[in-house]
């Protein structure tokens, strides 16, 4: 730990304007501070959100950026955000600061989408950082220090220890990284509406980066899993390869009718504006839609939908550092992979052009420690 | 009990066509049955949907209708109502059949809206029978004799023991009415979603038949009750009268942005339309929004404003019957009584007209016992 004292440079890839074209970025890390680790990236994922950054699409982004680790955004003045999301880096701790008694080099740890929080208000005391209005992005955000946060699309990140968790022995990096966003963000609301015990029923509507992981979380807690779509497409794909009970196409009335009041939960990660009604009633009653999918236009219902079943339309955002914790140590124990295409660094503008036409199954991975940063 | 094989007449007022007005009306009731309760009408709670029943808005009115306990309606194909609502009849007990053992000659019992269930599905066994799909209404409905189900604005009514809730010793009979529908109907959510304990901070929207009752119930216990209006008219009435601890008006966006994040939960009773987003935005992470207005057009919000504080947007249906009787005792305890205007069975058609107008100050009740329903 003889560098504390020392900034370092890395290199990154960054978009500089908004065609999101990423190429090589030297920039400046922290200091190692008493309670940071210093970790060298092994892979990271990539997410649909990291487009709406790298393009400007919401009007706020910061250049150069390196994404790679989450998202967004402000709030707007009655905390609804204008995109949310995120990522999943998985690195090797080189060095830790002073503080740091959980990690020691050589560890191989995760990040996700967030690295800083208030640690005073509600949500924080409460352990649900992930809600507190100051929290800190991973990237596209500033931190602490008045420098621009960066994500981990990079050599390098030096990150709060209390972001920073574990990766359980015997999980291999790559598979881990999806888990630290899309596997978390299923897992959560499961964990926090009391969704976890075998033998529900539940419902995945849409099947990309979280809906992929929603059924095979689902299924490895013992559920009878139903993938809902709006086309039979995915048939073969949601029954034979990721093991779905059942396959119900939405606009198919029949089958939709005889499905009602089976259901005790539905997670909804459809990104853009679609019926609600469809969906509500084939929950049971105390049944709970749970939205993902962050969607500007306003989403519809009549209210005799929710009072008669006392059904519920919620939602929830990605999760605590506890419960990625929690839920790493659960896929670990039930032995359960995402399903990834890994790529080298310098396909990574490639592969944000196929996520961008949803032709990736389901979720790309960079080899950041395998690929020549520098060109 | 010597009359359980003879049918007995009895006189009610009941609409005959959509104009609604009632007028005295003779009618059979069904024999007292081994699980029966044959009770002499004492005073019954008039509620908003008995209009929409006798004036036949729904498409749905049987003639001649004796409301007085309860309305609505079909299920459509994916169980929601058209309607839904409810009413309050309190009654002295005359005789009981031969498997009754709860009830006796002379108790002073109530009936809500529901007066028959499966006994058999999910919610019934349960004991959330008002969530049945073949529950049968206290009017306006079919029993499973084949005859038409008549409220309470009426001499006497025959009732299955299950559908009986004895009224606390000491309650006022015209006290007890506005419960059994009203009372019920903001009591039964706060029980199932955790939120009787006192220090919670509540929102009531909207100031009616319910509003009212959700402002004594929650200050009852024990929670800092903020009502919620359109306009500044019912402050004094809010504060003064009902006890809330805050009044806010929610086209004043200084004063609800100050109130951001402030609620644990919102009773939203509003019986029409209206935007949700500037009440989801006072809710504090994990609040609730219940909603109890049907409201047939649908309803708006955007994702992100449930996803970012894992709030909930959902609903709630009068009580079970346990929830009824639990709430019974909670009033007496708390001595919490409603505020009611007792009217004479010949003022009904007068009072339909000014509760039309939301002229009544909170719930009518007709005293029936003191009327003299043969004109």
């Amino acid at each position: 730990m003889g560098s504390l004292e020392a900034e370092r440079n890395t290199v990154g890839w960054a978009a500089r304007e908004p065609s999101g074209i990423l190429s090589p970025y030297t920039y400046t890390l922290r200091n190692t501070g008493p309670g940071d680790v210093y970790l060298k990236v092994m892979c990271c994922g990539i997410c649909h959100s990291d487009i709406h950054q790298i393009k400007n699409d919401l009007g706020m982004s910061n250049y150069p950026m390196v994404p790679g680790c989450k998202v967004v955004t402000k709030f707007n003045k009655t905390n609804s955000p204008l995109l949310l999301h995120s990522h999943e880096v998985v690195g090797e701790v080189v060095e830790v600061g002073s503080d740091v008694t959980k990690f020691r080099a050589g560890d191989v740890v995760g990040v996700g989408c967030i690295v800083g929080c208030c640690g005073s208000c509600r949500p924080c005391k409460a352990d649900i950082e992930q809600y507190c209005n100051k929290k800190i992005w991973s990237y596209n955000d500033v931190y602490t220090d008045g420098k621009p946060t960066q994500g981990g699309f990079a050599n390098a990140m030096v990150v709060d220890q209390k972001f920073v968790v574990k990766i359980p022995d015997g999980m291999a990096p790559e598979q881990a990284a999806p888990l630290l966003c899309a596997g978390v963000t299923v897992y959560s609301p499961l964990n926090h509406f009391g969704l976890k015990q075998s033998g529900l029923r539940g419902g995945i509507l849409g099947l990309g980066g979280v809906g992929h992981m929603g059924v095979k979380i689902a299924k490895a807690m013992g559920h009878h899993v139903t993938v809902i779509s709006s086309s039979d497409k995915k048939r073969a794909e949601a029954l034979d390869h990721l093991g779905a009970d059942e396959y119900l196409v939405s606009s198919d009335a029949a089958r939709m009718q005889e499905a009602a009041d089976s259901l005790d939960y539905i997670i909804d990660t459809i990104p853009v504006n679609h019926p609600l009604e469809p969906y509500l009633s084939v929950l049971k009653i105390d049944g709970k839609l749970i939205l993902m999918g962050v969607i500007n236009t306003p989403l519809q219902f009549i209210s005799p939908m929710v009072m008669l079943g006392r059904k519920s339309i919620t939602g929830s955002f990605i999760g605590s550092m506890n419960e990625l914790e929690e839920m790493l140590e659960f896929c670990k124990d039930k032995d359960l992979s995402s399903t990834i295409e890994i790529v080298k660094m310098d396909y990574i503008n490639t592969a944000f052009e196929r996520l961008e036409k949803n032709d990736v199954r389901y979720r790309f991975v960079v080899d950041v420690a395998g690929s020549k940063l520098e060109l």
